[in-house]
């Protein structure tokens, strides 16, 4: 998948992380059906309070706009993540036994805490691009795994959650992020960006966010 | 207007400046018709600005919340300002010949820096109540201010402003923030929040950003 | 004064709004000696409760430096800002009957709240470049109003005044923050910056910092 | 050791991770020299980079003081940490052969990026105290753990890093970091801190932030 002009040139910077990413062990293990329930209710519970991280930092991405453009994309993207996935995630775990509180209540990982709060930091420490190349690793590479693993099957007891984000809502969303990061990055970098001096820092975020999800895949195998 | 048990005791704690900002000149002039033209366009302009800024004080305060339902009530509220209050300003200045791009190029005023940024530096310097406190002000002084003027004629070449501020859904709006903050602050500071050391701080918050909407309104008679 | 490369340009991009501020009405009283002594300790009020929020502002800087090196300068100032300059106002007050206490309980006014809270949020909004722009005209300005004032005599009432900013320590100050603005420019934007899309954006920061000094020396004049 | 009235609270309500952490098989190896210098080696590296974002973080304590006692506090612990701390890191590195150019471009690993943006994030969400308590088991871990191996030899290979934390200065500094957060701590919830509802976040906070810690160390293992 491409998604915009700048998300294939970060990740081919990523080098060997990105494939680590996305073809994780856990997610051949999504694809094929392998994954036992119980790393999967584990990952479910661990994503849930993800999620709430994750909406903190495209908040954090309004206070950080330039343009009232970027603030309303950023501020569509919370309002989804908070009242439409947040819910989809609550929905399923209901379904598994476990409640709301229950989910709001467990322990974050190490490496959930890890990733969350580099994101979130990577946008308290920099600007607005800092805080999109943070976070891209996850909204693309999930886009990227969700097409993927629809293309090659997509069925098994994982297949609602392949539908998702391989689904045409999902990739609809990966390709309007795609742009923001674009737009946002011609804005302040110009048309020539990986020219720029910013262009390794910002390869560096998206490098380290991607490792951090590889560690995310890791601790889901390990309920 | 009470809007909860907490605001009417901020409120009273302000002293003179709570009517000194509600009975402003500027509000009469509003009410009862009188302010010229020019004056409500430049308060317009400068008001557009400030919903941009206050927007990302809102999302700021979803970074600092400590429960989904507190992210749940600041994420509407951002989504609100961003997709229903800035179009709704940018409607009435485009048909009194005012581009939403000349809104956005518009310098802001000092007196309009100064409450946006002490509203926004409340948030960093502080927890989620110290940002409530520089928020509530506007947000809850707008209702009363609405609701005055409703009740007390509300037509006029301003019938538009009031039926927006004294109408249902704002003043609904209102009573949910004034229950955000009731419920924000016991969860923090108890059943006696006003025995707490925090009090006093969180007083001189809002009777400072209240000081801060007086200057709002002098400027609004200064196009 | 030049202070490096990049604060020249910044200073011929603000037009107007610089010599308003370094050449002001108070400016001049100061350097004549004919400011009211009632101004200048109203004017010392408020600058000790400035200070403390420019400590936070480079304190904030230092969160958001790319390299130990631009870290180091920056905790130097805060640390000279708390340790040295906080300490000669509290001494210049107390010689005149004002005690810390009364000095950190006096209410900031609306011109310096709009200052010094417009800086901060220009380092929570943007990055350390937004930062700079946005420190650059107090520092730089000091300096150059201390220089000019010295070079046209700097005796009377306010010698000490003039003597300390005008003087070589202030000096070199001024100097490395200027070479600082320049190192951290380069770094982010490359050999041409004015030629690099956030060129503007910068500019208008560094502007808008002037336009507040304008008013903080207003202020003065009105204890 | 005690270090004031609320770190002993914070620590037992902390549990068997208190222990996990200052009693863990890297301390104790440490302790009797049976740690591998490749293991020192690579946890200085390491702790290099911890040291730049612990500064950063007392450095964002200094934006969210309440007093300039509190701010003064803070602004001495960054200037120790990057005048002091870092150049001696910087020295016992450069004399086994790591320049400070090496140890900058060291990747963080998970388990630092965890620990640190931990801290970090703890600021930004909330208030001085949830900074505070983020920052505790560092600083005042390492002042327990100094003085137990101190007071049980203290010689061998790492006699000189056991001597820095075991010494009458880092001693000093723990029981100023004691007293600051008894005194922050009144002066925010009163005295009986462990009454009200903010304190189970707080012990919260520092309980993760131990745990944290064990993954420090259990990194130092695995260079």
């Amino acid at each position: 998948m491409s998604y915009g002009q700048i998300f294939p040139q970060w990740r081919a910077a990523a080098g060997p992380h990105w494939p680590a990413y996305t073809q994780h062990r856990f997610v051949q293990a999504l694809g094929n059906g392998s994954l036992p329930r119980a790393a999967f209710l584990h990952y479910l519970v661990q994503d849930y309070l993800f999620l709430i991280q994750f909406s903190r930092a495209w908040a954090l991405a309004v206070t950080k706009a330039d343009t009232v453009q970027e603030m309303r994309h950023c501020a569509a993207t919370v309002h989804a993540l908070i009242h439409d996935e947040l819910p989809l995630h609550i929905g399923i775990c209901a379904a598994a036994g476990l409640s709301e509180d229950t989910l709001f209540r467990a322990e974050e990982r190490a490496e959930n805490l890890a990733y969350t709060r580099y994101v979130l930091d990577a946008g308290h420490a920099g600007d607005f691009l800092d805080l999109l190349a943070a976070l891209a690793p996850c909204v693309l590479g999930y886009g990227e795994i969700g097409a993927h693993l629809l293309a090659h099957g997509g069925d098994g007891p994982y297949a609602d959650w392949i539908a998702t984000y391989g689904g045409a809502d999902y990739q609809a969303l990966c390709h309007a992020v795609g742009g923001l990061i674009d737009s946002a990055t011609m804005a302040r970098l110009g048309d020539s960006p990986a020219t720029t001096p910013r262009w390794p820092g910002l390869c560096k975020r998206f490098t380290t966010a991607t490792r951090l999800e590889v560690g995310f895949w890791d601790m889901g195998l390990t309920p």
